[in-house]
């Protein structure tokens, strides 16, 4: 196998999280200032995140391209998405906007045993979203996560 | 806000999966070629992906730091992670390899509406996975991906 098969490089191209309501969720992320990419259409929301794609897609959807059923609402949660921040003072400040474009806050802004500080925000299908300073990870200069030395 | 809020650029740091059996979960992907990072340890493994780190997180403890319920077991789809691949021919090779490990294939590799080839696999937490090839996006040298002109 090829050291393309093995890693470390990237391998998640797409992020798609299955959406109850596509217009309520494209609101939701358009409030915490992502713009769509052009390619989004009314069936599909696109995000360039710079050598990645935040894709939402509803929920029903998304499971019959996969072959499986969709997870029903509301069911608790299996994962977390993170974004590492370069300030301690971006953690509030990202929570606090999240939380006005209609997030729900289910962690404030606190140390982990890990080091740091971090919150969490819910979206409005309940995926969380991680907003964590952690001073043992670095970012490099296109803002991607590295682990520090 | 900063061009860095409002993007394109990457904003997600971490992808964390809840799993219900760590020990399983890293045999998997070990089984499907991912080398854990050595910050890893008896309570998470990560994987450094080139700029973003996939971790292996115990459901519970994720769900407590998240201040959330953890969602149950085999709850069905709610997200889904895709890799891009560069060649047709991966897409084959890539969903015989995570069967190997264990994996379960949830569509086996055809041809979506939108172009291109795609299959999908399941984890042993059931997380979807799909291995896509489509020539409307590009891959740069490192492996990210670029909606195509």
């Amino acid at each position: 196998m090829s050291e393309h098969d093995n890693g470390p490089g990237p391998c998640i191209s797409f992020v798609t999280l299955g959406v109850a309501d596509l217009a309520r969720s494209r609101a939701f992320y358009a409030g915490i200032g992502l713009r769509e990419h052009a390619r989004s259409d009314e069936h599909v929301a696109f995000y360039d995140l710079g050598g990645q794609v935040l894709a939402l897609f509803p929920r029903s959807a998304l499971a019959e391209d996969a072959g499986v059923e969709p997870a029903p609402a509301a069911s608790g949660l299996g994962f977390s998405l993170s974004r590492n921040v370069r300030d301690e003072s971006d953690v509030q400040r990202l929570l606090d906007r999240a939380e006005r474009a209609g997030g729900t806050i289910t962690r404030a802004a606190s140390p982990p045993p890990w080091g740091g500080v971090r919150g969490y925000f819910a979206d409005p299908d309940g995926f969380a979203w991680e907003v964590a300073w952690n001073p043992a990870m670095d970012l490099d200069a296109e803002g991607r996560i590295r682990f520090g030395t």
